[in-house]
Formats: C-alpha cells, structure tokens, sequence
C-alpha cells in the first residue's frame, strides 16, 4: 500500500547494500525486513536507524530480550500494527515463551488503565517520589 | 490540585482500610501513595483496582522488576507525569540501577521513533511476521 | 507559564468582546476561562472554535451532560491536564455526581486496557462487526 | 493475523467454557467475538478482565448505552480499529441511533482539537477549577 | 468495513452536492475522496469541517505545502492510516519531493523520540523557557 | 522534580563537554537546557541524541524554521510539556512569527480532530491514495 517500494538487495546500492549486510550479519539471518527495505529509500536515515538500533539494542545492563519486550510495549501502547507484528515475532524468536507473552500484555493494559485512572483523578505526585 | 481528596488511613471506612492493609502488606511499605488514597473515593474501583495490580505485578513467567520497567515504558510513552514519578521509584526500590534505567529510556525513545517511521512510510507487513 | 498572555475583557478589541460575550450568554456564565483568553489572540481560531463547540456542544441526540463526560473521556485519555480540569468542573456545573464520575473513569481505564488487549494480541475483526 | 488462534467453544478447557458461558448469558447472545478468543489463550487474563467488564458495564448511575459511547470515544481516540467495529456494533444494538453516534463523532473530534489547543498554548488552569 | 456507507455525488441531498462542488472548485479536482463522502452521512458535520478546513488550510502566513506537511506530522504521530495516506498524496501534489518527504519523516521520529526522553527523565522546564 | 538532576558544564567530564561545547557551538548559544543537561546523566545517550538531532535539524531539503515547526506540532500532539515550551521557544528564535503560531496550531488542532472523525467513522483508504 505504501507509496515507497521496497528496495531489494539486487537492485540497491552498495551504500544501502553495507547496511543490509550487517543487519544480517547482527542479527544472524538472511533476509531483510520490509521496515528496512522501504526506509532504504533514504540512505541517510537508513544507516543512522540502524547504527542508533544496534547500539541500543545489543546486551548490556538490559539483556535483549527484556529490551525487545519493552518494544512491544510501547508499539501496542501506540498501536502500531508494523511494529507489534515484527518485535513479537523478534521476541519469540530471543526466547520469549507463550507464559511470559501473556505477563507482558497483562502489565502493558493494566499500565494504559491506571495511566488514566490517575490523569482522570488528577492525583498530586507524593512527595516521596520527588526525591527518590 | 485534584476535585477529590485523597482518603487517609484514619478517616477511611473499614472495606478500604482493608485494602489498604493488603497494599501495605504485600509490598512491605508502611504508607499508601496519592493514586490510592484518592482512588478510595470509589471503593469498588479502589478494590478492583488493587486486586488486578496484586495479580498482574506478581512474580510469574516475568520478574517483578522487569514488569515494573514495562510500567514505566507504558506511561512514559502516554506522557502520565504521575505514573512515570511512582513507577520509576518503585522500579529503584526494586533494584533498577542507573544504568539500566538509561537503557530503558533508550528503548522507549527508539521504539517511539520507529513505530512513526514505520507508519509513516506506510510499510506492509512481511509475511514471515504474520505466521509466526 | 505559557507565553500567550490571556486577553482580559477590559482589553479586548470589539471582534474579541463578541465572542466573550456570546460565551457568558451561552453559558449563563459572567466569567470567561483561560482556554478562551489565551486564543483571543487569534481572534479568528477563537471564533472558529468557539462557533464549532457551541453547535457541537448543544442539546441535540445527546443531552449536553453526556457530552460533556465524552469530552472527559477524549481529555483523559490523551492526558491534557487543562481540559481535564476544565471539563470535569463543567460536567459537574450539568449535574454529574460523584457516584456518575467514577463510572465514568472506570469505563474510560478500562476501554484503554482492551484497547492494547486488542492490539497486543493482534485480534482480527470479526466478520459480523463489518457489516452491523 | 494475530499469532495466538482464536479459542473455539468446540475446543475450550472447562474453565475458559465457564466464561464463554457467562459472557453469552450476560449479552442475550449465541456467539463470542474474537477478542475473546483470542485472550482464551490466558485463561487468567479472560477471567480477571471478563470480571472487569461486567462489573464496570452494568447499569449503574450510567445506563449501558452511555458506557458504550465512552468506550467508542477512548477507542476512537486511541486509534483501534478492532475496539472501534465492535464498540460501534455493540453501541447500536444497544440503541445507538445514526444521529447519537454523528454527534459522539462531532464531540470525540472536537475534543481532540481543542486537548491540543489547550497544550499549544501552553494555557494554565484556572482557580476555579482547582476547587471544584 | 466502514458501517457507514459512502454518499455518492448522484445519490446526494443538494445540501450535501454544494459542499462537494466547493471542494472540487477550491481543490481544482473532479473526484470526492472517501472521507467526504462518509461524513456526508452527517450534513451539519460535513459543512462545519470542511468550512473549518478550507479556513485554515487556505495560503497565510504558512503556505499551504507546510500546511499539508505538518498534516502528515500530526496524522503518523496518531497512527492514522487514512489521514497517511491522503495527506501524503496532497503533499505530493502540492509539490513535495521525495527527499522533503525523507526529512518530514526523521523530524517527525527524532520528535517522538525525544518527547519520551524529556518525559521519561522528568525533565523541569527552563526559566528561559517560560517567558519567551 | 525529576530524579536525575542536570550535570552542569563545571561538573562535566571531558566527553560530555565536547558535546556540550559541540550544541553550543552549533546553536551559536551560550548555554545548555535541561534537556541535554539531565540526559548527559547517560553520556552514550547524550552523544547519540544530540547526532541524530544535529543531522535532522541541519538546513536541507526543508528549512530549519519549517522543521523546528513540525516538531512543535508532534510534542503538541504527544502533550509533551516540555518540548513544547522548549520548540516553541526555539522557532520563535529562528523567526516563527505570531502569525505563523497560531496557523501552525490550528492545522494542529484540526488535524487531531480529523484523524478521529477518519479512524470512528473506520473510512476506507481510497484507491487513488494507494498508488501515489
């Protein structure tokens, strides 16, 4: 539907080509998803995307599948169809199980709820979360 | 600034100091913060409430400390100024350092950023994502 | 805090004082409130927006307490401190009790809960849905 | 689309027939739309927000239909497809008529306006609403 | 999948037809996009946005291209797919290229970004910031 | 309020002041906000963001003012109190007249107004939008 057409690896340039290279290369697969291929329609946002991505998303104190599940948080938070389908995908496949799939949109409703339930009340912050 | 003032302990009717005890109980806390105390205006609310959080925050297939992060990924993404000071100091009491709290926010900024590139270059769905 | 100062009555040029006058009389008011001060100036969005509420706004299908609490709903979940304040106080001045708001924040936590269950779990839309 | 099946009658445990059961005998209906479904695949979670939903969507100081509106409203505002048909479905079998719902769409639409107006301008809450 | 059915041109009430010869007359095209026609279904709404939207998109101190690009802004941060779609090809044809589109875009992400790392640290507003 | 409190440039270690000297620089100020203080907490985060800022925001195919607007419009549309007082302020400097603003929201405010009435009235993206 989208009005920019993926760009295949045949036919990309060798600066976009680099890119694709070490997506699969990081991610230990052989093929590259339509979020890259489209945004390689602008090789600028291509590389600095994916160079921010791979710098964020690789272990450190968060191990990456709790990163990938902060994903997912966030883009059914913003009910983003995309997103939701490839970071769930991206998260089983880091070892996500069914149990914690579950947990995991549990929180993400009960969290959009209370988030509302405390705007809608207009609750005062504690004085005890200010400085701690 | 809230229509409805928050409920103390010591004006409050027995079915919400029962509540509360429970509250004070499973997190080994001596005080009840503002969502709660101002939540009791509604009773049946406080208790549905409460009864949902005790269930969904347990330790299960997800840790609590991890939960607790997805909390904070939820309403930093609505922008809810309360939950975001409440959830980030039970986060730290739960034993979130610094450091992972910088990649927590790291996620949640990149997620909010890609979930709008995403939309806005109207990418499809890659098949591979919507069977597995 | 904002840098718009609000346009007092006394101040006001004629094509301003129309539409504060109009809103008192509408509302049977002999205040106008921030909102409206602040957009004074842009007398042209203030009588654009002031025109669209007041037909929007009037008793119709809906009777105005119901409409009011909708804009109560829209204003919590987007986590707009002002129009919360404004519109709760409003819905309050139409007769909404207590026992009435707090249904009221209920619904509205809880349809932002499902909203992300929907979501998350990637729910298709069932086939009765498309043509009812 | 989604990766979790929906949960058939034919094939449910005992404990997600329960709520089927209820669910059909709360609505008058003969059928489960697929939200229902869907979250059978966590008996835990169908059960706590299946007991939500019924608690909250009774009649209470608002009359089903109200509630139903608010729901649309939140879904509307959230931008959720699946909410908006099935809400939008439920709210006309409920008695909904074409020019209720035209008007929930005025006032849905015109309070996501003016929530930004209020923001832009940076408009600051007024006294009188602080205390009432 | 829309419950409302789109209002063609020859089935139309001559309210409705006068709406659309003006905005076929002021967008200089023969055709009526959907959104138009289905809120033809509600002639007091169809008249009151698009007299709404024919004030402020018309050429002011903004031009209208910048006017359609900041549509677009709004419409991918909400996840519209509809607004996408149609103000992205009225962008095209109001003369936007291919690598403003690339640069709307990254503003648009870096944006969503950058307002949850603002939230999410808790970050206090500037003395500057308040009173220029 | 926030937790994390602002590093001043006279506490800074050497990599945070390059990129402190490096916003000052480019900006051609002589001091640092709250943001870019508070985040410096995270020096890889600090450095990241403040890149991908420096290459998005440069002149190009859109001119800085036209991007500092549409920043303006998505931290409105997010209610990000912050970034709106923070970009406001911005565009103000780089030229953004009054006039300017109170065009800039209207098509803010109109745009989240019509994104609701597409999205509740689930209007069908029309052919002519696919394939252009």
């Amino acid at each position: 539907m989208g009005t920019h057409q993926p760009v295949e690896y045949a036919n990309a340039s060798s600066e976009v080509r680099e890119v694709y290279d070490d997506i699969m290369a990081t991610r230990k697969t052989d093929w590259i998803n339509n979020f890259w291929k489209v945004l390689a329609n602008d090789p600028v946002t291509l590389r600095r995307t994916w160079e921010s991505i791979k710098q964020i998303m690789a272990p450190g104190a968060l191990d990456p599948l709790t990163k990938e599940m902060i994903y997912i948080a966030v883009s059914v938070t913003n009910q983003c169809p995309y997103c939701i389908a490839s970071h769930t995908s991206s998260a089983h496949k880091k070892g996500m199980t069914d149990a914690m799939f579950h947990e995991l949109m549990a929180v993400v409703g009960m969290a959009n709820e209370t988030n509302r339930l405390a705007s809608g009340y207009q609750v005062e912050i504690d004085e005890q979360f200010k400085t701690s």
